[in-house]
């Protein structure tokens, strides 16, 4: 197992009981990069009848954990920005995938869009990390 | 009941299933504002074992919907930013307050400052919403 | 000359005073998305001798307005997000190429990435127009 | 003249091109606030004949900028987040006034809102800054 997987899915994942709540799976793991998947249950719906607002964003924080910490480097959301542009549906999948578009010294920014099991953007975010200095253990 | 209050408590928070899962409590409804309080709790923490950026979130987007619908016209969010500030942990009771940027006929901007039980601000959130025209039937 | 060089070009920069104070060059105009440059001037720096943020956060301000109006519908700019990544210098040539990331019937989003002449990262901006429904007329 | 005074006045302004060329007037200046005020001129607006976008940004990142560095410590932008509210026009005296959300070691959080002269909100800018470590010397 890359280390970079090692970090995601041993290290984070596996202790990261939110994300195991909302059923997130792990398509891929490259550096920089993450390729999530979830299916939303009638429990993530708002009064709207539609998936809550921070089911999307959950799964994209996860992606901006999930892709900033590849690098074995730990890293912390500061900020982020969401875009809602689809209702989402129960029994919708949502695929996440994430892009490095930045990373120095102390910050790292990614772009994570959503798309649903028909191939529509449901949602974009924009998240920025700060990295803490402190590696992880491997 | 207040209609305001009968949109976000009836209408709304009963037929929320997420916010329930989280626990919200609704303490107070005004036009235009909330306050709102939940307890973190091991469920919902990351692998950092500290509450997921998404419980923050998904408080704060659950008082950005309820504080937009107040005003009787069906409210939808565009845009969030959301700052997380300090780390959130097991146990930890937030309190969510919105305040009314700004009204206009089809969009509303609103601030939300996310405090501990120690009243340490935790994480702010800053979100716009569109106003769909349609009514809330109460 | 295409429709939608035609929108950018003569009926938006021609009559945009504050983008030709800029000095901003259209080097191409695609439907959703263009490239603009521009060279930052002393007049352009603040008290810490680099580039004032709002000449990056100008400059891609255009490059939202124009991509955005690209489809011949007149668009506003609603919400805008702006990472300044590495600081600008006096006589650095600025390079904004901007990409649609969401299209639909009220809202688009754009991402614009800027690069210095040395291809270095210098700022991300990500932005949201409202789709006003009123039409270009070309 | 207050330490706080001195640096937004002396040592940021009157080195600061840009917010110069803006016609800034700083109106005060207190640890974490100010307000400032600038009137619109014709070579700031845009092709649709209204205030260019990156106009409110600009005064509100110069109020960012004087703002988290009243406390002594060069502060930098890193994410700002702008909402655009109504059109702005030529000859609108613009102003906006800051407050200091949060304060901590490495970041600061400020909102900024800014009314037209008949006290009407036309944009509200949300910004982040990195505290660098380095002083001011007064």
């Amino acid at each position: 197992m890359k280390i970079e997987e090692k970090i995601v899915r041993k290290l984070m994942y596996d202790n990261d009981a939110f994300s195991q709540w909302l059923g997130i799976e792990i398509i891929s793991v490259e550096k920089g990069a993450v390729e999530l998947s979830m299916t939303v249950r009638e429990e993530m719906t708002n009064g709207f009848d539609i998936a809550h607002g921070g089911i999307a964003f959950s799964l994209a924080d996860s992606a901006l954990a999930f892709s900033s910490n590849t690098h074995g480097i730990q890293s912390v959301t500061v900020e982020t920005t969401t875009s809602f542009i689809k209702a989402i549906n129960t029994g919708d999948r949502i695929h996440a995938r994430s892009k490095e578009i930045q990373l120095s010294g102390k910050f790292g920014r990614y772009l994570i869009e959503m798309h649903n099991q028909n191939g529509v953007l449901v949602a974009v975010f924009y998240g920025t990390v700060f990295r803490t200095g402190k590696s992880w253990i491997v």
